[in-house]
């Protein structure tokens, strides 16, 4: 199909399609005999893919990037690939962490080891954990590494199944494409369901006021 | 205490401080006899509040402007307070609901009422989550508005006890803050413990291969 019929197809704009090209998050089209790019459905599928991590996920065009470039070298093992992803969607701190930031990512480091959960070293989320942990004590909540325990229990029951589910596609593509689609809103879907209730537990405490 | 303490001990700026007062996110300070403004711990406390939600909630200023405006008038009924901050942080869709979208928004209306969840008329939280679903469908996901009746459940179990606590405050600023600070922290760090927990699920599948 031509650029207009994948704008069509996948509801981006041939501006934007034409930026992701040059930026390299999608692959270019076939030249045709009449010097035209031809594309395919697996453009409309990137496309797609590309505007629900922008605007679900709130990624950035590098960080699509960083998330993408895993889907495309095949000599990387699985679990590394999703690794990759998985660090993509997330931000190492910038600057030195405070005291409390690494008392807290000590006991997150901790929590990980009693939980026998293994992440590697480097990964954002043990960082941004503690962080959220600090910033709660700082704001004068108690706060602690194991107060996670209810939340991990509960994402734990369902998280081997996933990652099972993404490598059960039938290409590393499809594999990674699925468990990048299924955080970034499943996670989203969380935080929805979660304003929800809260608001629900709200206008309940107001009845039985 | 001056600006230039206020700074310090808030760990932002003085162009950054300037900005939110221009901007009406932080109430001036008390002019003193020598023309200086005098700040005080609410302003700290304030400041603190507004870089956890555009640092961590990822808020625009418009949007945490419209999330603190709900702490300042102290006619509004709290459950209402709360609904204004709680919908302040979401964004309503512009664009009208697509087919799709329309058909799922339904069935999240249907998923709320079975739940005896009471949320306001024009709340963003169902649009998004009804946004959420379609866009799994458009991917292929089999997706459906009760899949989050086990997420439902669980969040459920916390949220009368987090509004309590909130409304617990000795006043209204405190009461907002505080779920302002709840909503936005702990929600984050449910999706950092969901990414952890699939990363070690990933890895122990792979041990297991």
């Amino acid at each position: 199909m031509r650029i207009s019929e994948l704008s069509a197809r996948s509801g981006v704009s041939i501006a934007s399609i034409k930026y992701y090209l040059r930026e390299g998050l999608l692959t270019s089209g076939q030249q045709s005999a009449t010097n035209q790019a031809d594309y395919n459905e697996d453009h409309v599928r990137r496309l797609r893919l590309i505007r629900s991590l922008i605007d679900i996920g709130g990624l950035s065009i590098a960080k699509v990037r960083a998330a993408l470039t895993a889907t495309e070298d095949e000599t990387t093992p699985m679990h590394d690939a999703f690794g990759a992803v998985m660090h993509g969607l997330d931000e190492l701190p910038t600057d030195d962490a405070s005291t409390d930031i690494a008392a807290a990512y000590d006991e997150v480091q901790a929590w990980l080891e009693a939980r026998n959960w293994k992440i590697e070293d480097g990964a954002p989320a043990p960082y941004r954990l503690a962080e959220l942990i600090a910033t709660l004590r700082r704001f004068g909540f108690p706060a602690a590494a194991t107060d996670f325990d209810n939340s991990a229990d509960f994402v734990e029951r369902t998280a081997e199944a996933e990652v099972q589910y993404a490598r059960s596609m039938p290409d590393r593509t499809a594999a990674v494409e699925t468990m990048l689609i299924g955080t970034v809103i499943y996670e989203r879907a969380l935080v929805e369901v979660r304003r929800l209730a809260l608001e629900a537990a709200s206008f309940r405490l107001d009845e039985t006021d």
